[in-house]
C-alpha cells in the first residue's frame, strides 16, 4: 500500500512513511502511534535474537530480508489494491507474478529448493500461479518417471514451456485413492493407452493450473492391461494444443468456478473420452506394461511415499502456521491501538488488549504459533531422516511411524489454525470483517488447509488405525517407534502439582498431556476389543469406535506438540533471555489447551477441580506476562507491512486513517452503480417537491 | 437454477425436472437419486404435521408456500448464477429486488409486517438491498419521532421517494455506544444544529444502505447546547441531492469496499463537516432543544428500547438460525448421495453419512436448528409481552432480565449457528468449499452476526453483570426474575442417573445444565467478591474475572435453552408421532452440548467418568436413531430447491450432474484469460517443435 515504506529488508527500526495516511482529511501526529511505539519501548528481551531463532539462525534472517527487499521493490510483487480485484484479474496477477518471479530468480540466481523461494512465497502469501505445476507436477515426474522420461519432460517444465497439472481427485473421489475411476487401458494393437472419463463422477474435479494454464496433466488411472486392473497409475496426457492453447480431441476442460478463496487459481476439470497417448507416456520407473500388455511391478514407490507426506508437512509451514502468525500481528497491534470503553469509569478508554477476554482469545493464538513453527520444523527434520535412511540403507522401517505423525499432526494444526485465525478476525469486531484487514482471506486460505491433502477427520483415524496397531504390538511384546515408546511406560495416575507454581513446571505438563493421550487410545482399544469379543463385525467395531479414536489420535498429536515445545525450549539454555519468553509462551500454549478440554483430564481424576482452579490462576497470570511483551513477539515475526497488507496490523498503527485511505480506490465508489439510474432515480425524483 | 422446477408450492411431491442435468455428457437415470429416494420410503412420522410445526401451524405453511411459489415464479427473484456476480452486480440486483418486491406486495396486498415477507425474506436469503432503510431507519423515526415528524418522513420513505440509513457506528467505536465522537451542536441564532465529525475515529462507518443508496439518515451524535453536552441523540439529515443523487455540501460519502460477504449491500461512510440542518430534524419524541437553547428530557424511551431488543431477536431466528438450517439440509443430502470408501471390505462404497464420525458433525446441528427454532420463538413471544406490560400498564420491570436474556441468547446463537453452519461445510469436503455447495456464503453471512447487534463478549458481560445483580439480591432476599430463579434453588450435587437410559429422562439432564450454570455464576460471584475484599479495585475485579463470567453468562443461556426445548416438547403431547421426532432432537442436542464440554460437570464431581461413558452410549446411540430420518427432518425445513441455490443440497439429490452443468456458466469459462496471451502462448511456442 502507498507510503508505507517502513523498509524491513534494509533497516530494522526505518522509518514509518505516513505521507500517505497524512494526504486523508485529518493528519497525522507522529511516525509511530504513541499507543503502540510505547508498547515497544521495553520489550525485555533481545528482539533480535527472537527473530533469527524464528528463522533458523542470523543468516537465513539477512537472506530472508534481502529476499523481501526485492519482492517489496519490485512492482510486479505489489499487493496494493489486492483486495479489489475480480477473480479473473487475481488469476491474470497470479499468472504474471510467477512469471516474473522465474525471470527473477533466473536473474538473481535463487534456486528451485533454495531458501530465497520459501521466503519469497512466505510475505507474498502464495498468490501466485503454477502451484501444481512446480509443487506437484514437477516432483512426481521426478519421483515416478524413468532418467529418460525426467530428461524429456522436467528441463521443458521447469522453463514453463509446458504447464503441467495433476489430476488425480474427481468429483465422485478425493481422499479415497482406490475408489479414483478414470481408466487407462492398454492397447497392444496400438501400443498406447486409451483413457477414459467412464461418469460423471470420474471426471477430475479440482487440480490447480488445470482450468486455464495447463497444457499437460499426470493423470493418475487405473490401468487395465490384459483385462485386468491393475490400480492407480500416473500417466503424461496433453490436454491442450501448444499452438492455439485449445482442449485437444477427446479432451473436454474448464474451470470449476468461484470458491469461498484461492481465486487466483484455476482450479479445474477435466473429462478425457478416449484420448490416446503413446505408451512411453506412463510413468515408468517402479511398473510397466510390456509391448505385448503384460504388467510388471518393479518396485515400490517408497521415495514417492516420502515425496508425498513432505509435501504434506511442509504445506503445514506455508499454508496453517504463517496465516495464524500473520493473523496474530494483525490483531495485536489493532488491540493496541483501539480503545474501547472504559475499564476504569472516568478515565480513558483502554486499550481493548488490556481486557482479560481479549487477551484470552489472542495471546494463546500468540503461543500456537511458535508451538507448530517448532513442531513443523522438527517434523521437517524427521522427514528428511527417513528420506536419508530409505535411500542410503533401504530401511523405510520408520514410514508407518512419519505417515501417522504426519497425518494427525496435518489434522490437529490446520484444524487449530484455522480456527485460531478465526478468533483472531472476530476479536477485530467490525473491522475484523472487512477484507481490508486482511484477516477474512487469511481465513478463506487456512482453512482450505483442512480438506486438501487428506480430509482432517480421515487422516485423523489413519493416525488411530497405527495406534491400536502400537497397542496389539505391545500385547505381543515387540518394540515401538519412538514417538509412541510413551505408551510402554508406566502412567501416573495422579498429578503431582500442589500448588500454582507447579503448573509452570514442563514435566507436569507434559506428564498430564500423555497421561491423556494415553488414556484416551488406550480406551478406545478396550472398546475395539470388547464389541470384536462381544461378536460384532470388525469393520461395524472400527465405525461405532471411530468418533473415540479420532480424539485418541488428536491427543496424542497434542502431547507430542507439548512435548517438542518443551524440548526446543531446553535447546535455548544458551540464550537465556529468549528462553525466558519462549518459555512463557510455552506454558501458555500448555495450560491453555488443558483448560479447554478440561473434561479429558478430570474424567479420571488425573486432575482435581483443585487443581484446575490453580492452572487457572497460573494461565492468567501468564496472560498477563505475555500481553506485556506481545507487540514485540508479534514484530519478531517480522512482516514487512506491504506484504501483510493489513490496513489494521501496519507497523506504524495507524489503523483508521489508512482504512480510510484504502477505501477511497474501492472500485465501487469510483462511478455510480447503474441501479440509481434505473431504479432509484425516478423514485427519488418524486420527493423533491416535498422536501 | 435451469430444470429444477420442483415446486413445493403447489405440489409436495411434485416431479423433480432432471431436464437440465440430462443435458450434460451423462444421462440421469431416474428422477430423484436411488440413494436419497431410498431415505424417504419410511420416515416414521407425519412429515407434514413437522413442517407445520416449524412454521407455527398449517395455515402459515400455506401461506409460506404461496410466498414461495410467487417467488420462485419470478424471474426477478431467481438466484441463477448469484454466484457468479461481481460485488457492483450484486448491489445492483439487490436494488432491483427491492423495488420490485415492494411493487408486489402493493400488487398483492402484502402488509409490512406479515408473515409473507417474512416467508419471502427466508426463502431469500436475505439479498434484498434497503434492509436499513426498512428495519432500522423507518423504526427509528416511528419510534423516536413526534406525530408530526413520523407524518412528514415515514410516508416518503414507505414509498422508497427517500432512502435512509441509520448512521450510528464510528470507525471507532462500536459495541460501546457513550464514546462514540460525532456532534450536532444547537445554534440559536440560526435555530438550527451544526454537525460534525471531529476526527478520524469519529467517521461514521458500516451504516448500510449508505454507501450507495441513501438520501438520508439518521444520524447518532452527541448534543451539544448551551456548552453542554446532553449525551446521544438522533438527528435526521439529509446526504444527497435528490435531483442527482450527489453528495451535499460538507458531506462526504462512500462505500466501505469489500467484506467478506454482504456485497449486495452499501456499507457506507459518512463525513459530516459544519453540515446545518434546521431544528426540527432532531427526533423529538423524548426530548427536545427549545429555541433558546435549553435541553428538556420528555421521557425515559423504554418503547425504544423495546425496538431495539426486538431488532436483535428478529436477528436471531432471520440471521442466525436459517443459514444453519440451510446448510443442514444441504449437507445432510448430500452426505446420503456421496459414498466414500469401504465400510465392509469388499461391499459397496459407503454413504458418508453412514460413518459415525460423520453424523457426530451433522446430526447434532440439525437438533441445534430446531432448538434454536423453539428458543427464538419463545423470546419473541417474551419480548411481546414485556412490550404490552409497558404499553399498557407503563410496567417496564421486566426490562433487565428481557435485555440479559436476548443479548446472552443471541452471543450463544451466533456462535453457535457460525461453528454449526462451518461444520457442515466441512463435512462436504472439497465441494464444501465451493461456493456452487452454497456452504461458504452461508458461513460468511451468518458469522457476520457474532459481530453486530453487539459485539458477543461484550453482550456475554452484559448478561453476566445481570446475573451477579440477581445473586446480589439474593444476599438482600429480594425476588428475581422468573428466568433466574432457579439461583434461588437448592442445587443437587450428584447426578441421579445410573444407567444410559436416564440420561434420555429431560429432567436429569436439565437439572445438570441447572447445576453447572448454577456453579459458574456462583463461583464468578465468589471470586469477584474476594477479590474486592482483598481491596482490588471494582473495575481490576471485574475485567480480573471476565473470562469466568463471560462463561457463566453462556451456561447460563445454555441451560435456558435446554428448558425451553423441553417446555416446547411437552406442549407436543398430542401430537406423540412429532413428539417422539423432536423428543430425540432434543436429547441429542442436550447430551452433545454435555459431551462437548464434559470439563464443566466433572470438575465438582456432579457427573461421574462412569456416567459419562453411559451418556456416550446413549448419544451415539441417539446419532444412529436420528441418522435414519435425517432426510425426511431436513425435508421437512422445506425449502425449495430454487432459494437454498446449492449444487449439492437439491431434493433430486444429483449433486455430480449438477455440479458439472453449474460450473459450464462460470464467466471464467466464457472467454480465454488474457494471460495466455500475455504471458504463457510466448513459452509454450518454444516447446512447439520439442514435443
Amino acid at each position: 500500500m502507498p507510503g508505507t515504506g517502513h523498509c524491513r529488508a534494509c533497516s530494522w527500526r526505518g522509518m514509518a512513511a505516513v505521507g500517505a495516511a497524512a494526504k486523508g482529511p485529518y493528519k497525522v501526529q507522529s511516525a509511530i502511534n504513541p499507543d503502540i511505539a510505547s508498547e515497544r519501548t521495553a520489550p525485555g528481551f533481545p528482539l533480535e535474537k527472537l527473530v533469527n531463532l524464528l528463522d533458523g539462525g542470523a543468516e537465513r534472517t539477512r537472506i530472508r530480508r534481502a529476499v523481501e527487499h526485492v519482492v517489496n521493490g519490485d512492482t510486479v510483487f505489489s499487493r496494493e489494491n489486492e483486495y479489489f480485484l475480480t477473480p479473473t484479474e487475481q488469476y491474470e496477477l497470479a499468472v504474471k507474478r510467477a512469471v516474473h518471479l522465474w525471470q527473477k530468480m533466473k536473474e538473481l540466481g535463487w534456486m528451485d529448493d533454495g531458501p530465497e523461494l520459501q521466503f519469497a512465497y512466505r510475505i507474498m502469501g502464495g498468490n501466485l500461479a503454477f502451484g501444481v505445476h512446480n509443487g506437484v507436477f514437477i516432483p512426481t515426474i521426478t519421483e515416478l518417471g524413468t532418467d529418460a522420461q525426467i530428461a524429456k519432460w522436467v528441463p521443458l517444465a521447469k522453463d514453463y514451456q509446458i504447464i503441467g497439472t495433476y489430476a488425480q481427485t474427481e468429483l465422485g473421489h478425493g481422499t479415497y485413492l482406490r475408489g479414483l475411476e478414470t481408466t487407462a487401458s492398454f492397447d497392444p494393437s496400438n501400443q498406447d493407452f486409451i483413457l477414459n472419463t467412464p461418469k460423471p463422477s470420474s471426471i477430475k474435479w479440482w487440480p490447480g493450473d488445470l482450468g486455464r494454464s495447463a497444457n499437460h496433466a499426470v493423470v493418475l488411472a487405473q490401468l487395465y492391461t490384459q483385462e485386468k486392473c491393475h490400480g492407480m497409475h500416473a500417466f503424461i496426457v496433453q490436454i491442450r494444443s501448444l499452438l492455439d492453447h485449445s482442449a485437444l480431441p477427446g479432451v473436454k476442460i474448464g474451470d470449476i468456478g468461484p470458491k469461498m478463496a484461492f481465486e487466483h487459481v484455476d482450479n479445474g476439470y477435466l473429462i478425457l473420452q478416449n484420448v490416446r497417448i503413446p505408451k512411453e507416456n506412463m510413468l515408468n520407473r517402479h511398473s510397466e506394461v510390456t509391448s505385448d500388455g503384460r504388467y510388471i511391478k518393479k518396485s515400490f514407490d517408497k521415495i514417492n511415499y516420502i515425496a508425498m507426506v513432505l509435501t504434506r508437512v511442509k504445506v503445514i509451514a506455508s499454508e496453517m502456521v504463517i496465516p495464524l502468525s500473520k493473523a496474530c500481528v494483525i490483531a495485536l497491534r489493532y488491540s493496541v491501538v483501539r480503545r474501547q470503553s472504559e475499564l476504569k469509569p472516568g478515565e480513558m478508554e483502554a486499550k481493548i488488549l488490556d481486557y482479560q477476554t481479549q487477551q484470552q482469545k489472542l495471546l494463546p493464538q500468540l503461543a500456537t504459533t511458535f508451538a507448530f513453527h517448532f513442531m513443523s520444523s522438527s517434523l521437517e527434520t524427521f522427514c528428511n531422516q527417513v528420506k536419508v535412511q530409505i535411500k542410503s540403507k533401504g530401511d523405510a522401517s520408520s514410514l508407518p511411524e512419519l505417515h501417522a505423525l504426519s497425518a494427525g499432526l496435518k489434522a490437529l494444526i490446520s484444524d487449530a489454525c484455522s480456527a485460531g485465525v478465526e478468533v483472531c478476525r472476530r476479536a477485530c469486531g467490525g473491522h475484523g470483517y472487512s477484507k481490508l484487514s486482511g484477516l477474512p482471506s487469511l481465513y478463506t486460505w487456512v482453512v482450505a488447509s483442512c480438506t486438501y491433502e487428506g480430509e482432517n477427520t480421515v487422516l485423523q483415524l489413519q493416525t488411530a488405525r497405527f495406534l491400536i496397531k502400537c497397542l496389539n504390538k505391545i500385547d505381543c511384546g515387540e518394540p515401538l517407534p519412538q514417538s509412541v515408546s510413551y505408551l510402554y511406560e508406566p502412567v501416573t495416575s495422579h498429578c503431582s502439582a500442589k500448588e500454582k507454581s507447579d503448573f509452570l513446571k514442563p514435566f507436569i505438563y507434559i506428564e498430564s498431556y500423555k497421561h491423556r493421550a494415553h488414556r484416551l487410545i488406550k480406551d478406545a482399544g478396550i472398546k475395539l476389543q470388547s464389541l470384536l469379543q462381544s461378536g460384532v463385525e470388525q469393520h461395524v467395531a472400527w465405525n461405532s469406535t471411530s468418533v473415540q479414536l479420532a480424539r485418541a489420535a488428536v491427543a496424542h498429536c497434542h502431547y507430542i506438540v507439548v512435548k517438542n515445545f518443551v524440548e526446543t525450549l531446553e535447546k535455548l539454555k544458551f540464550e537465556p533471555e529468549i528462553q525466558q519468553v519462549v518459555k512463557m509462551l510455552c506454558d501458555l500454549y500448555a495450560l491453555t489447551g488443558i483448560l479447554d478440554t478440561t473434561g479429558d483430564f478430570l474424567y479420571d481424576g488425573y486432575l482435581t477441580g483443585k487443581q484446575l482452579d490453580l492452572m487457572t490462576t497460573s494461565q492468567q497470570r501468564l496472560l498477563s506476562l505475555v500481553r506485556k511483551k506481545a507487540i514485540s513477539i508479534a514484530d519478531a515475526l517480522d512482516y514487512p507491512d506491504k506484504q501483510l497488507n493489513s490496513a489494521i496490523g501496519n507497523y506504524d498503527g495507524y489503523v483508521y486513517q489508512r482504512l480510510f485511505e484504502w477505501v477511497q480506490k474501492a472500485p465501487t465508489n469510483a462511478k455510480v452503480n447503474p441501479a440509481y439510474e434505473k431504479y432509484l432515480k425516478p423514485r427519488f425524483r418524486l420527493a423533491q417537491s416535498k422536501l
